[in-house]
């Protein structure tokens, strides 16, 4: 069976190093935010994912939910107990604004939070996480009272929330969109349509799904511009608040599906259902949105978490499995093999996966705090530099992490040979729960089309700017740092790449925008390679300043990141050079098919 | 509900055009192989394929194989009659010897139909697969008197064969191998011990199954050395040579296992059970070989295979699902959407999958070519420049062309959306059968190592050469020819790639073995992409001169020929330099943690 430990000492590492948080304690809710603090909260996140939520992931893919004959459903045996150790430890509110029950501690804390609890349970992790992206969207488009009626309700875990969106005929495409909302005249609407694909649509966890519904007033116009959002809760709230009369929408079926067998992705069936107007008539997609962009980053952690749960298991099978003798003669003479780690083979499955993993939690954690600057800055300008990253960036956390995300849990799964097809060694559940990050939330494609087509070119390409000036700012400091020039030459070999392809879009994309769309997947990719020898070269820094320092209990550790960065940049990072050869070759050759040539 | 097509057409342009078949007639059973054959042979086999064993596949994978209390097994559903269909049409003998009741028809024949059989039905093709792998073995290594008993049975398919090598404890390390024979004194052995992961190694298709089970011979020398191979029957047959006594081989259980379900996956447990020595003894590796070089290449035929089908599916799917509108205006404007297939996000996808099946058919079956040439051959000196060529190529073919076929099917997957997620329609099986090939046969790191560590020195490296002069010479032979230099020219800067890294390893391999480790799996693809860019320039001259000779009615084929050679030179091959970058940046970064630092 699989086991996790939750990597505390790395995540401090960015945390207080990499990141300096204690820099930011001007920020509201950052106060609280003392390392002690942190350490307390990551251990008690440690052992909630260890010990009450790992266990349950493997019975839970096996069991699945079951759908009854009434449209309720039951999750797998042990979600209950363990979901309400997670929302009464007061994990779900841990960032959520205080006048509403949250903690409000910072947002990158609770990042670093959900991580662990996705790494443990990835299918359980997503009825909270829904829930999250749900507060998020009702705290900045609901009116005082939605917010009132349901915050506390959401942020205590008592109820819980989803996105509807996808209809069977439109997903990406939502301006298809046919749920009709046809006002009551009392305020209230009725919701009637068909919604798919609903994670967490319906379930025994909470006793209150608060639905967010993407739907068309009767007579609004065609198109992206008259849907609208409103919320549409299973039992509408009584005069006190609680759960009252039973509304009209219910589960009409649940998927089966390749992987997160213990989430049930619903058929949402809404006959005449009561709902509420969230945010303004008709604006309904730019209210999604705030809930979309959490969702995404919430899925790039997805990527990142199932990456690093089955390398821990990877790396702890290559050490135990005894299989052949080293290259460079035996390393075990007194075992009748030596384990297989030391092969350059599996040791390069292994360090792809760990350099993606701790680069992509550094990314990770660093796009959150811009997340907490943008909403909690005094300061317009960091705001607006914050916001500006956190929008360029969140397609690339979304589209890359996923794609690696998936690419090493296949890689964690080839170390343990055949014993790795088999179920019960559960390295095939994380590959098959990685899977579905990739398409969810807007595919992989679509991000890479949001951040070509919509990032990009925003406010004339101001974020690029930003975050190019940024990397650059960091690589000219070092120039004459000889300790640093293995990290920063290849990472400005990389810069380079990217803003080669950046010409290139410029000069191209606009002339035929086919250009664009089929440079977009390697655009997206190389920006995140950058990233992401952005992010190791801010660690070598770290760690070459803490052995300077003479930082002895912990060299292994630094020793560790320093070799780990090299690898990223010696192997990992001159994948950027072919992703700027395909994008400069243009669209021609791929549209010059007939579809019916396909 | 998927549906499958198989590629006839495509097939008989590298049959018949790039290969030329016609021109090796003077080979033992080519004579046979006119074209009107051929085409009515991949006719019938299409037929058999399209129409009887595709339309299980979704149903075996649900259904799976039941082991029942006696040990027996069950196959799904249909299973049995598909089969019948298949063994009473012919089709497991087609390259059989015709002295133990073969057809004699060329091995490349046989490749063909193989590919549409795994196409239609992965699983239920491993039954046949694994027989026809037993056939070569027996074939090569048994006696007359033991080719005389099983060959017969085995070419008609009422019997079916097997093969037997991990043990709990030992798969790739087959000198760790435990399982024990001894002579029971009447040229027989009593065979005893446990294996796991047979394919195939317990079902109701057959009357009997011919288990080939490596062993060790009581007092036979420790390692690789003293293992021995055994025939082991299911039921001993009896002096008229039907099926007699039941041998002390049982199945224990059956896996549980990501994908091919409807193959039984059996732990055989072996209890004094009578077995016969096939060839010498402790010389078992070496019959067993045979065995395992059939199956690699048959496994590399799985993934392409199962690449074809899943691309097939995806590229209907983007011609019907309408999304969105193209980035250069409506395509379909009376619809409410396009398809998606006019997004050059969709056909980068497609277009990846399409460029390395058309390729990869080529080079399965120009390899399996030289496979008759091995064995069919007068010329002595065409023999051994085609054994060292599929020498050379086969872990290639295994291991490449497996790790592309599951990211194919993956790609495919994709292509669906969030539908690719829902079991339904059979995109997720396809992503989960094609992963196995990746891993059984010798995981790919494996064949790797096998190329990198054998294959390449062997001989002083003459196969290499071989094979280098032969695409030089092609290259060099259309250096003037302006329409094809689009083709050659990326092609010639692959092979110096491919040079450049084969002299880093001659150079640094000695030095230090696991440089050759690191470099494997990167050196592998490198081959790899060679082997098919070559493939399309070769695909791309017959279709230039097609197109020059006005062969109208063929006009688009050839066309959609040129232009996904082009797409595979522009997009594809540019991955050749970040192979060679990573060969040559050694294996020191990735060897420098301890394992206890993963």
């Amino acid at each position: 069976m699989p086991t996790y430990r939750a990597p505390v000492e790395d995540t401090l590492f960015v945390l207080n190093d990499v990141l300096n948080l204690q820099r930011y304690n001007n920020l509201s809710g950052f106060e609280d935010a003392t390392p002690d603090m942190i350490e307390a909260i990551l251990g008690e996140a440690a052992k909630l994912s260890e010990e009450v939520w790992q266990p349950l992931n493997q019975s839970g893919d096996q069991e699945g939910c079951t759908r009854h004959e009434d449209g309720s459903v039951t999750t797998p045996k042990g979600f209950k107990e363990a979901y309400d150790a997670y929302s009464e430890g007061g994990w779900m509110s841990l960032a959520s604004d205080p006048e509403y029950g949250g903690q409000g501690l910072p947002y990158v804390l609770q990042s670093a939070v959900s991580e662990y609890i996705i790494s443990a349970n990835m299918a359980l992790a997503m009825y909270p996480g829904l829930t999250q992206g749900a507060i998020a969207a009702i705290q900045v488009h609901g009116s005082d009272e939605q917010k009132q009626k349901y915050l506390p309700k959401m942020n205590t875990g008592i109820w819980t929330g989803t996105m509807n969106l996808t209809e069977p005929h439109c997903g990406t495409d939502l301006g298809m969109l046919r749920t009709k909302a046809v006002p009551n005249g009392d305020g209230s609407y009725a919701i009637s349509g068909q919604k798919i694909f609903i994670s967490a649509g319906e379930h025994d966890l909470s006793e209150n799904i608060v639905h967010l519904v993407l739907a068309r007033i009767e007579g609004a116009p065609e198109g992206t511009k008259g849907i609208s959002l409103f919320i549409v809760p299973k039992f509408i709230p009584d005069a006190d608040g609680n759960p009252g009369e039973r509304n009209g929408v219910t589960c009409g079926s649940i998927e089966e599906k390749m992987g997160i067998h213990a989430n049930a992705t619903c058929v949402l069936n809404y006959d005449e259902a009561t709902g509420w107007l969230v945010g303004e008539e008709n604006r309904g997609l730019a209210a999604m949105f705030v809930m979309m962009n959490e969702a995404r980053l919430g899925v790039g952690l997805q990527g990142l978490a199932i990456s690093e749960v089955a390398y821990q298991n990877a790396a702890e099978y290559a050490r135990e499995r005894i299989q052949g003798r080293s290259l460079t003669g035996p390393k075990a003479p007194d075992k009748k093999a030596d384990p297989i780690i030391v092969h350059p083979d599996v040791r390069r499955m292994l360090m792809n996966i760990k350099a993606i993993n701790e680069a992509g939690r550094a990314f990770m954690l660093w796009t959150a705090l811009k997340g907490d600057i943008v909403h909690r800055s005094q300061s317009q300008e960091d705001r607006q530099k914050a916001d500006d990253l956190m929008g360029l960036l969140t397609p690339v956390i979304k589209g890359m992490l996923t794609d690696k995300g998936f690419e090493n849990a296949v890689a964690a799964q080839q170390v343990f040979g055949g014993h790795g097809y088999i179920e019960e060694h559960g390295m095939s559940q994380f590959v098959r729960d990685a899977r579905i990050a990739m398409i969810y939330e807007g595919a992989n494609g679509v991000q890479a089309l949001d951040l070509v087509g919509r990032k990009l070119p925003k406010d004339g390409g101001r974020a690029l700017r930003t975050f190019i000036e940024e990397v650059n700012g960091f690589t000219g400091a070092h120039r004459d740092n000889e300790k640093m020039v293995v990290y920063t030459k290849p990472l400005r070999n990389a810069v380079k790449a990217l803003e080669g392809a950046t010409m290139w879009l410029m000069q191209n994309g606009m002339k035929n925008p086919d250009n664009a769309g089929a440079a977009s997947t390697d655009y997206m990719h190389l920006m995140g390679l950058v990233t992401l020898g952005y992010m190791w070269a801010l660690m070598a820094e770290k760690s070459l300043a803490a052995l300077d320092e003479g930082a002895n209990c912990k060299a292994s550790f630094h020793e560790g990141k320093l070799a780990t960065a090299r690898y990223f940049m010696e192997r990992i990072l001159p994948e950027t050079q072919a992703h700027l050869a395909r994008i400069e070759s243009g669209a021609e050759s791929m549209m010059a098919l007939d579809a019916e040539a396909f």
